[in-house]
């Protein structure tokens, strides 16, 4: 990862912006994926925009995105695509879900940006480039205990059946939970904003921007079992501010 | 309700607003109410400033407001006032939070606003007044029924354990649901970007702005049973943009 890499996935993530911003807020229709997830044509052109910049400026580097799939991804070098994470926010016109760009090399995420383009936040993380949001450094907050933490998750009911009573059991155990928010709650932990998100059924679209932007800010992303994030993880993920919490977490959904 | 009253809860918005922004993102203390929800130096500093405002331009009017309390609540001019609905995401840096400012009449409220701060998104609607988004026309969208029919709901845990069933039900007929989001959800209803929100345990302060922004775009805002919203309500509602997925609704929850 190089110092061109960052300059060129802001330009990835200006692309998608532009792309996007013009159907915020319009007409559009609603297509529903296999996975009962919602697709708008701003998905599309969005990572269109991306993959375009992409073929023009780094034509040997694979390509994972959601909307249109893999382009060499057994690549050393693989840009890992999502153009509207959170595409229900966006189709009920709700300016906080999120355009995901990573870079991954030899499987690891070295590079991440969490763009919310309507409002303006962008999260930038990666190795040897600590995180920042608009410019400034980002760092995650202190929380000493489950006891004390605020914890976010997108959707209560997007847990498989088995993992419920754990993640009740969470829920019972921190300070307050909320809900919504998608990628944008991973930018709020590296602020310092939230102290825990916990998910399942990430892709790793989902998941690939989000481990740098988050350990870039001196917090900790791992699978339920505390295990880095990698190419066939489960798709469930602890976001932590705090090592302390990151391992209350595990101890109690691993 | 004059004209006035509509410059005046511009300006009484503009006041909170400018008195919340601020602390955006920024240290303060986060205290606990009786009923477990989050309080901040916004939510007051926000409330003071309406009130302040309100002293010096409408000194015999009643003033109901979630954090001072009440102030001749049984003027027939009455403004009800929560500087920031959603005070969770206020906290996690999550900018949908709203500040709720409404003029009620021998009881019935006839002018609302909810305001977002942050992003600038400011719904108006009352009386004579038909809801406007940024000084532009909002209208609600048609929705045949509730199969069609995108639901927002805030915390899917925040329901009576009795009431759950039923609301478990709505769910599993709506096209999907979306959580998070507080009073800019029923903003998003106003504006033809969502279909539902069914909520429950609603103040006063909660629901007054919200019925003449939402009636004032086309819509319906009922309690469950399908009665308009008055003082002592149970505090359960349903906002709906068409009148069909109202009273799909009233029909499987009163």
């Amino acid at each position: 990862m190089t110092p061109d890499d960052i300059s060129l996935a802001h330009a990835l993530a200006d692309a998608a912006g532009a792309a996007i911003r013009p159907w915020f807020r319009r007409p559009f229709l609603v297509e529903t994926k296999e996975d009962f997830s919602p697709v708008t044509i701003a998905d599309r052109e969005g990572e269109a925009a991306i993959r375009a910049l992409l073929a023009r400026h780094r034509p040997g580097d694979g390509v994972i995105g959601e909307e249109y799939g893999d382009d060499r991804p057994d690549n050393a070098r693989v840009w890992v695509l999502d153009p509207i994470d959170g595409t229900r926010a966006f189709v009920a016109g709700r300016p906080i879900f999120g355009t995901l760009i990573a870079l991954m090399e030899d499987g690891v995420p070295v590079l991440g940006i969490i763009d919310q383009c309507i409002i303006g936040d962008r999260w930038v993380g990666g190795v040897d480039h600590p995180t920042t949001l608009n410019g400034e450094r980002a760092h995650v907050r202190a929380c000493e205990a489950l006891g004390a933490a605020r914890l976010g998750t997108t959707g209560p009911f997007l847990f498989d059946a088995a993992d419920m009573p754990r993640v009740d059991a969470l829920r019972g155990q921190v300070a307050d939970s909320l809900f919504g928010g998608d990628c944008h709650n991973y930018g709020l932990v590296a602020s310092g904003h939230l102290d825990l998100v916990v998910e399942s059924g990430l892709k790793i679209h989902d998941w690939a921007a989000l481990v740098p932007v988050v350990t870039g800010a001196g917090g900790v992303m791992t699978d339920w079992a505390g295990l880095p994030l990698r190419q066939g993880s489960d798709g469930r993920v602890i976001a932590a501010g705090d090592a302390r919490v990151a391992a209350a977490t595990q101890a109690l959904l691993g």
